[in-house]
């Protein structure tokens, strides 16, 4: 059933506040979520409502946090999560971010005692629909073997940049360190598909081809060997180190032990090229690199020379004219939030109407 | 045989001031090639000589340049390089980040005008060892495809990062966003070696294993596709579109065109911990990293657990005990300098005495 993202956004929004969370917080958390459903990110839309949930109803995030500056200047704050979801936090932080680099051209916000925040792309897209280049990255439990590794030793610490880009409105940049998402392995195992070598080591820390390893304890392998890997290390010292959110193994995988808080850690770097260099107009120079990129000879089979984020913005624009089809792991997500904390899923009343 | 780093370098720095270079300026662009060499990152080491020669000889890179600051806030710089040399050009924007990044805890500097400037990690690690989480990046002509692109289109736009590391020095990151670096092609293309597919694209847009596609005009490809891809357009946007350096096509490309100014462009990044959060000690959480990750279980196989930079630290201080060896293609440089702008070439001086 193709569904009404404004609908799918009011019903997650609902189970929130049910769970305790500010009104508004709870509209900006399903708000981040559905977006990344919208723009084809199903790993980190609303599948994660159910993880959300059971941490806030377990006590492993405060539903009443109210995320405060602990440290400020007028380039840069550290900012304490609170132990509440990480969208409320984060888009805190944004604000602040914004607020600092359009004045000063450039800022620097760190937070910590902060939860998963969905896909990082979102804010740095935030960051350059304000005129402002960015990157904002995200510290996670660790999933990932180091570079020679045979086991779990490091987040794949998701890393985004945004550009903004005239009529192209962003250049967004989304990636997690790894060859591939945990997400995509998890499709494979449920589709009894192999996957090829390089995605995954066993849990004895051999290469496999079973997706059903992770679930054993596998871990994920870095993208490019230690270019994937040498970048996780930068995510852990930005956004965890500096913060002072947790480490490495100390950050608790918050969607298998709900009760304990994860403390994870995330940076906003701003910047704004108007201040910075007011000689050059950045998104009239964005817009160009992207006409010269896409003018470029295809490669035999390829239509199109896509930039970061066109795909997602694409898919966005279709959702909104044309409604939003979810996988069956996100309705399987939903059902059980509805069983968790009681407001009814009356997919019917979700429907997208033309 | 085995050369002594100081007079390798000494050699450098008179045929840089042969070529009408200022003393300290040819002694630091010396330095930091040899320190490319020593650290095992021969693509950028003395073997750039001849073409910095050739370029100063034929006037696309100034010999008399001196870098300026044209735009200045408390925490941002614009430097115009004023087509010189890219060592001293960044060395002089190092500066200026290390400084306002002590004293305000964030700095931006971007350079334009540029050239070549060597191992951007080199700067990077400068500034850590001053106590700063560092990352600097450099845009360069256009050698490797987009993701779906048949030929030449972005150059492969180096980064790196570097974080103080307290007994470890440094962690100190450098990548280019290729599979692999022009150099690696090269050096199988000498040997008569073909080279594993996913390197590199043939002048028609094929993927190949005959390395000599290389100097044909064929591409390198990106690491890990879209991932690499995307972050070389972010270094082309944030070195390159906002310094007001020259983007994509319009850089050129100096060892083959070296009458002509490349008007490269970097960026340097800059976060003082003990500012941005006094709370932690940022060296001390970098060291328990590293033991953290250099503990986790090996895979079969693997000796030890590196953090990026570990190598080439290890290599540096073996060649600064026992001297340096250099591969071929260096030492013909080192003649083909001593044709062009006259110091002999005297290598049994130069040769290690321990």
């Amino acid at each position: 059933m193709t569904l009404s993202c404004e609908r799918l956004r009011q019903y997650c929004a609902d189970a929130l506040t049910r769970c305790g969370v500010r009104e508004d917080d709870a509209r900006n958390t399903a708000a981040v979520l559905v977006s990344a459903d919208m723009r084809g990110i199903h790993s980190h839309g609303v599948v994660r409502m159910i993880g959300y949930v059971n941490c806030l109803k377990s006590g492993g995030v405060r539903a009443d946090a109210v995320p405060r500056i602990c440290r400020e200047s007028a380039v840069s704050a550290l900012v304490d999560a609170d132990r509440g979801l990480g969208i409320p936090a984060t888009l805190f932080a944004v604000e602040i971010a914004r607020q600092k680099a359009l004045e000063c051209g450039v800022a620097v916000v760190n937070v910590f005692n902060s939860h998963h925040h969905g896909a990082c792309g979102w804010y740095s897209q935030q960051l350059a629909d304000a005129g402002l280049m960015a990157a904002v990255m995200s510290t996670g439990d660790v999933i990932m073997a180091p570079s020679g590794g045979a086991g779990r030793a490091i987040g794949n610490n998701p890393f985004s940049y945004a550009l903004p880009a005239g009529r192209y409105r962003a250049v967004c940049y989304d990636v997690a360190m790894s060859a591939v998402a945990a997400g995509k392995i998890s499709i494979a195992a449920a589709q009894g598909e192999r996957i090829p070598l390089g995605w995954l080591l066993d849990p004895s820390g051999l290469p496999t081809t079973d997706p059903a390893d992770y679930d054993r304890g596998g871990a994920l392998v870095p993208f490019s060997g230690h270019k994937g890997y040498g970048l996780a290390i930068m995510v852990e010292a930005f956004a965890g180190l500096l913060s002072g959110g947790a480490m490495l193994s100390d950050i608790h995988a918050w969607n298998c032990d709900p009760g304990t808080s994860g403390n994870v850690g995330h940076q906003i770097i701003a910047m704004n090229p108007a201040l910075l260099n007011p000689g050059v107009d950045l998104a009239a120079r964005v817009e160009a690199m992207i006409e010269q990129l896409a003018a470029a000879e295809k490669a035999p089979g390829t239509q199109r020379i896509l930039y970061p984020g066109q795909l997602e913005q694409e898919r966005e624009r279709a959702a909104m004219e044309h409604g939003l089809d979810l996988p069956d792991a996100a309705l399987d997500a939903l059902r059980a939030v509805s069983e968790a904390c009681g407001p009814t899923l009356d997919m019917e009343s979700m429907r997208f109407e033309e």
